[in-house]
């Protein structure tokens, strides 16, 4: 068991309501949970078997090649639910199905920036994902970070752009993303509540090259949403270096916006379980990308890294006890929506969830592990954790629910963290440049090895690990 | 002396006529050329102040900040001879003037282009300089290497796209640029020939990220031009791995072509030596660039080095014998235009050109020099080497003119070479990714002391390098 702060999904889960994602606080009268020496041994084998495999890296391969980039709501999000219907079916899954998830449809059709007057030149950038269509010519205010933004006074920015000038910082552990995201999250609102007609920022990313990171914006109730976008780091720097020389007018010309509902799938593969088959273990990524690049590391790798686990396990002489559940989440990106409507739709089987956990941080290799289980699951969860010890993953007290299980762990699902090394992703994540090139398929087979340890064991464990219905968040 | 082939300029110089460069094949009846020991005192002081100065990290922040992207004759190329004017006259150049450089111009408005049907997608690209407009839906066929595509018989890509997937190779001296540019010039009029409708192309470069290499093409007399445009890396190897799976289908559209003439300036700023102000060593950059990027590694870092390598001759308490010339050539990019122009201009006066050397490899350090001299200028060209030791440079028996030099150095000029480290400079060249952020100042510094080192002693020798009008080519 671990008390801790959730990890990455802080910067996400602020999109949701904000019940706690308690664990511990329940008291379980259950026995130890226990895991056998019969299926460490056989953990032991299905690991190296993962290790030598090129599954995964096959899976994350198909995906982004044949369907490319595949943005919420859009024709080849259609196609994505279709690849993952007929891949399940080639992988041998037990039980394939889909669940309808719906939400409102963002289309990006163009965008365009440029310095205007005597130093004229075009700049690159990309629309926030929920951003408003506009063109619009001003001059541009630079604000060192969210915080000056939030403190410029109302009506100060009548007629004006603003730019935000925060550098993101790297982490192994992806730390920077929450003040990035900030950003990117209430900087629209902000400027909008100081005047502004237009908002940039510099991207929430840690490389630099001229590859703007998009991602999700939301307006605040109330507030009349202008055009929003985030420069690639270079051009911010190029943005910087001119409005120390003096004043600059930027045009911003944003062809994007919403247009309607969509309904996509979340879709659902199961290897069925040897003695308790309606109990799960759930694994799995999120279908959907931004239309940039080709969905890689975000999220094509966690597509192909837990379905190559759940074949893995499969494949062995003997099924474990529970079923292994595969899911690929429609749009994460745009809300968590996938996540949101398996948490209403399983919500109340979540006492059949054994375990939880969504690989959605990139194709780094899995360097922790940690789970949100209470005490009478403590010895089964060092057990998985010894046999995930040869990859080189240690035990962690960080960590939290991936961001499309954040629903059904608050629903009251016991989530497991498979912490990756996000050091790099940061560079890649939300832009151009995530493409297949950038994934090590040595350490995706890292990846994939140990969600098939981590799944197994706890599909096999003689008890749980304390996944039941929580408290109402009112109590 | 040395007498070496061609690095570099091997692939831009096959656009010239292929006169030799011949150098050493002249028998000089001079004394043998000394350089004293107190000029190598004060270029051991020179070398000191120039590393620690920040000067030609701010002339190359001040091109690519304010002017920015300065393709040949267009706008930004006539705000570019503006600010060359002004800021050798802001650095105290003793003598600033223009030279006329006229040229056919090309314009790129847009270009786009996308894998149609069952996996259907975009796909990043850049027009190549020089093809023509089109829009164009059709088959690809894949040829591994540039020799593939030539042995394709005509008639054989009728109503086809051709795509050249050679992977060019890294190096330090930039060795792999000859093959990898030679798919870009011969690639489209090999397709021509084989009957295709567009050509693709690898991008000649070593990154892996989703920025395009764009560069000059030529199309052989007689041939009617097709639209060709090089993919980025990551989108080559999207390409070759769907055309793995079958038939593809893609959907090229691009806007751009030559659109008349254009007149644009050499500019040149001279420090006026100080006892045979008429004798030359010319230094420069080209100030030109492709539009993608800043052209900050191509070729601002060039002008910034040799401006600032000639301030700091000029501030030393006493100037050398001859003048120090700077020349920021116009369009290089499209076919050495300024080179040529300026040999045309000066080739009656080689004799007075002690040394030419131009810096046109990027920002990475400098690892060797030579020269083109010959025997009896063998001496100082120790004594250079000795005074340029202590940057980490060593004397070398490779190099040549750079490309804006190749010209006068055919008329008899002889060249000296200060050889860049160019391990990174194709991850960056002709792509949007080659902007400011991308320079190291400290190796920045180092070439700019190179230069002042070098030019000083070459300046203030007692004798000469062997520059003397070449014999004519025919006999």
């Amino acid at each position: 068991m671990r008390l801790v702060p959730i990890l990455l999904a802080t910067a996400i889960a602020a999109a949701l309501p904000s019940a706690a994602i308690a664990h511990g606080a329940t008291v379980h009268g259950n026995a130890q949970t226990r895991i056998t020496d019969t299926s460490m041994a056989v953990a032991a084998q299905l690991r190296e078997t993962a290790l030598a495999s090129r599954l995964a890296w096959d899976i994350t391969e198909s995906l982004t090649t044949e369907v490319g980039p595949r943005l919420a709501g859009s024709e080849a999000d259609a196609r994505a639910v279709e690849w993952a219907k007929a891949k399940f079916a080639e992988l041998g899954f037990d039980r394939v199905w889909t669940e309808p998830v719906t939400f409102p449809k963002w289309i990006r059709r163009g965008e365009r920036a440029e310095v205007l007057g005597a130093n004229a030149q075009p700049l690159a950038l990309t629309a926030l994902g929920g951003s408003p269509a506009g063109t619009i010519e001003a001059e541009v205010v630079r604000f060192a970070d969210l915080a000056a933004l939030e403190a410029a006074p109302a009506g100060s920015l009548a007629g004006r752009i603003a730019f935000v000038d925060y550098r993101m910082e790297r982490a192994r552990d992806g730390s920077g993303y929450g003040p990035g995201s900030r950003v990117r999250s209430r900087g629209p609102s902000a400027a909008i509540r100081a005047g502004a007609i237009g908002f940039v920022m510099r991207s929430a990313g840690t490389d630099s090259h001229r590859n703007p990171h998009t991602g999700i914006t939301r307006f605040d109730e109330g507030l009349e949403p202008v055009p929003s976008a985030a420069l690639s780091v270079p051009d911010a720097d190029q943005l910087a270096r001119l409005l120390a020389r003096g004043t600059v007018r930027l045009r911003l010309a944003l062809d994007c916006g919403w247009d309607g509902e969509y309904t996509s799938q979340n879709v659902i593969g199961e290897m069925t379980g040897a003695s308790r088959p309606d109990e799960v273990v759930l694994i799995g990524g999120h279908l959907d990308s931004w239309d940039l690049g080709t969905g890689a590391v975000d999220d094509a790798a966690g597509i192909g890294i837990t379905m190559a686990a759940a074949v893995h396990i499969a494949r062995l002489p003997q099924r474990p006890a529970r079923s292994i559940r595969v899911v690929a989440f429609a749009n994460e990106e745009q809300g968590l929506h996938g996540g949101s409507a398996y948490a209403k739709q399983h919500g109340a089987d979540v006492a059949r969830h054994q375990l939880v956990a969504e690989s959605d941080f990139g194709a780094g290799r899995i360097y922790a592990f940690n789970t949100g289980a209470p005490a009478h699951a403590e010895a089964a969860e060092a057990r998985i954790a010894e046999a995930l010890a040869p990859l080189g993953i240690e035990r962690s007290d960080e960590g939290g629910p991936g961001p499309d299980v954040i629903g059904i762990s608050r629903a009251g699902a016991t989530w497991a963290w498979l912490g990756q090394d996000g050091t790099d992703y940061f560079d890649l994540h939300h832009t151009p440049d995530d493409t297949l090139d950038k994934i090590d398929p040595e350490a995706l087979a890292q990846n994939a090895a140990a969600y098939a340890v981590f799944a197994y064991l706890a599909a096999d464990a003689e008890g749980d690990f304390g996944s039941t219905p929580a408290a109402p968040a009112a109590e």
